[in-house]
């Protein structure tokens, strides 16, 4: 299956004049298939998973499936070959000749002219029934065999797009990438919520510590990735992040992915947000435009309406309030709220929720927090009696809290300030450091990227975005 | 600095005439000036840290690096700018007009209009100095500074380039990405030298397990890209991997990165080593394309004679020999070996160094392991007294093992066999489950990205190959 690309070539080179019958049926995979325009009897072998077979009186039909699309490929046969063999589920090489269809379904079928069954499918002891829909709920209890259905397919290659999409996007921009490390020996912002890493209880190390101090998963890479913009000024860092939540929202999850960024020289907010509005449009242009079947599923069967939902908000220009303001407008709303918004107070997903509404299911940047609500590396914005910071969150319609970002205290001596008043000076004489040798203004933000899966899917469950789910009491495999 | 490439094509655009004065300085990265052909006075802002001064009669020259390119742009001021506050590195905003350079170590230079300091840099304090060059040892005690160097600034890099070329590689084939879980209730191979991951002790937890059952950190994606290869035929993961490993070897870290792939209807060896060795020599071209400056200070100051010995790598076929055949080879090596070669017994470093210099320094495959030294999932070769899987290593010069991969059994009696004997049935029914419902043969691979990297670019120690090592002893920042 691997150079499916050249495969294809040669596929297209010879499908002027048809083959001749000793040469060898070039392996093709079922994208390749249905790509091909003008089919003209052009030998090949494919191979897949059957997704459904229907037999005629002298015809029998299998549309087969291997991942790399929606879309199956139409085989016929005769009914010579044996349908009880064929069965939903069962993994198949198909030798045959691509042919114009005579259905409008599809442009390209597959002639057989063998069929050889490679796998069975004990299709009772199969969890998934053919033909049948099952609710997302059902397929989270089969971690390992969800990613074969239509459903789990499609999300699962728009992860896969998405992704590319991203890296794509900063590789573009002039962005360095950086893997930020997963084990680390400062937790970020002070939180709490950490899992703590030690060897196994099976291993004997000399030292009590294996890494003679305490250790924890990762929560940000963002300290890590100040470290290198000082040195490559756009860095950017794609990974694993961690979070011992005990929730089961279906926003969090104990282990999930964050795109977070780190620009040297940059000076204000409004950079920053061009930035973070950039990276969520053209990763969702990219998504739309590669893989627009997968995305359809999800918008159709899902749902419903979420297709012009996102539309609304690729097609306008992001808003931007200030905190101050959000609060106002909050207080004037005629909803009544489990929290009272009040000045000073964190914003909660019922504020969230109010305010994309409120500005018509735009996403929103809230900008400039109060100081005390915010970690010690955002920048002093010295505004008098209310005190902000130079912070920006991103909410979105469905999912609410998307992006979170700042510009950082690069100002050594306020640094030092705060950092003396949490009695951190000693830990973070390193990231002082980065203050005293040719510091700059800079900014950042970090975007929870399933999350964003979510919000342009318009799945309303994290756990159905990512393969393999954790959060509280579920690590399954 | 974002949106370089925009910046550069509205500065392409006005080199034709120059620009009229009151034109606002376009913003570009150091890059982006060294890139443009016949300067001729276009007016731009460039930032960075500066690496060098010096000062003569009536003229100032600064070199000002930002990251985005090994070279730096040579800035020329008039001796009216004060050289006292231009100290090494500090980092500074430069006005001016690119001009064509007079000297031939540059095409185009930075004639300064103003300077602005924008943070200072105390030279005493700082830990590298004004054109010394620091051991790579030396460096390695400031993690969050040493990336401000040239070397460690030209292998990060490499470093990024590598990542994107391999994410490359795999799309342009058609495989999926998949985001593997960090976090796994199985171990994969049954090793011992895990990491376990628990809530820290700050948190309270109702129960005693967060997740109900112990959790560890991956030591490989393989079982979760197997569920996947079910589903989309190619799929390939890049993540971090975990081994609590009491090492402080050069090619040893408790935290590294493993590209790994997964190929179902893969039925030989032969063709999991043409995707092994295409991902090797593809990723290497991009690289060397894409950065050969940074590449060729490696292999200069680093590594002298490896740019021949990349070469060499690149030009020739890899071999294959048996494992049987690798074992003859050893006990007829005149060499004494510490760990006397037998069959049956595991493949030493000092093996393997030999048998990379016995195949003239050629990376070799070493195909066909004793059944006995490899884990459960490995294919049974069914060949009798000796009894092998299917199992192969890719050895190459300077390191030693780069790829490890095999066929895996995919037929359901054989596994079930192997994991009642390991008495692992219970745990490991999903894995025989992806063999119950349409089975298909199917192969993979996991390639050590920082043995990677140490091994195209020269550098011996692994712990300067990563942007923040984790290894016995040790995790700063």
């Amino acid at each position: 299956m691997f150079g499916a690309r050249c495969l294809l070539r040669a596929l297209r080179s010879c499908s002027s004049a048809p083959c001749p019958r000793h040469r060898p049926a070039a392996r093709v995979s079922v994208r390749g298939a249905l790509g091909v325009q003008n089919a003209n009897g052009e030998r090949v072998t494919v191979q897949g998973w059957i997704r459904s077979v229907r037999s005629q009186k002298e015809v029998l039909f299998l549309h087969v499936n291997d991942g790399s699309s929606l879309e199956s490929l139409q085989v016929v046969a005769d009914s010579s070959f044996d349908s009880r063999e064929l069965a939903f589920g069962s993994s198949v090489e198909v030798q045959g000749q691509l042919v114009k269809s005579p259905s409008k379904k599809q442009n390209v079928e597959l002639k057989a002219e063998k069929i050889e069954v490679v796998g069975n499918c004990d299709a009772k002891a199969f969890p998934f029934k053919y033909k049948e829909r099952h609710p997302l709920e059902y397929l989270r209890q089969y971690p390992h065999l969800r990613c074969r259905t239509n459903i789990l397919g499609s999300i699962l290659r728009v992860r896969s797009e998405a992704t590319a999409a991203i890296h794509s996007f900063f590789k573009d921009s002039g962005f360095v990438h950086i893997h930020t490390p997963v084990i680390t020996s400062n937790d970020c912002e002070g939180a709490g919520e950490l899992f703590q890493v030690e060897p196994s209880s099976k291993i004997k190390v000399p030292e009590e510590n294996f890494f003679n101090i305490p250790v924890f998963l990762t929560v940000s890479g963002q300290l890590h990735l100040e470290v290198m913009s000082g040195a490559f000024t756009q860095v950017f860092t794609f990974g694993p992040t961690f979070r011992a939540e005990n929730s089961q929202s279906r926003r969090h999850l104990a282990e999930f992915y964050m795109v977070e960024a780190e620009i040297s020289f940059l000076e204000s907010l409004q950079d920053l947000m061009q930035v973070m509005e950039s990276l969520f449009k053209t990763t969702a242009m990219t998504v739309l435009s590669n893989c627009p079947k997968d995305v359809e599923l999800c918008h159709k069967f899902i749902a419903p309406g979420q297709k012009d939902r996102l539309e609304h908000m690729l097609k306008n220009n992001f808003l931007i309030i200030s905190y101050t303001e959000a609060v106002e407008i909050l207080k004037q709303a005629s909803q009544n709220f489990t929290f009272t918004p009040e000045w000073g107070a964190d914003l909660h997903t019922e504020h969230e929720k109010y305010l994309v509404k409120h500005c018509g299911d735009i996403p929103v940047f809230v900008i400039n927090y109060p100081r005390a609500l915010k970690p010690f590396y955002m920048r002093d914005n010295e505004d008098g009696p209310q005190h902000t910071v130079a912070a920006v969150d991103l909410l979105v319609p469905g999912v609410g809290e998307l992006f979170g970002g700042s510009l950082r205290e690069e100002r050594c001596h306020f640094l030092e300030q705060r950092l003396a008043r949490l009695g951190l000076t000693e830990a973070y004489q390193w990231y002082l450091d980065l203050r005293r040798f040719g510091s700059v203004p800079h900014g950042g933000f970090g975007m929870g990227f399933e999350r964003y899966l979510q919000c342009i899917l318009g799945i309303d469950n994290i756990k159905d975005v990512i393969p393999f789910p954790r959060f509280t009491h579920s690590c399954l495999l």
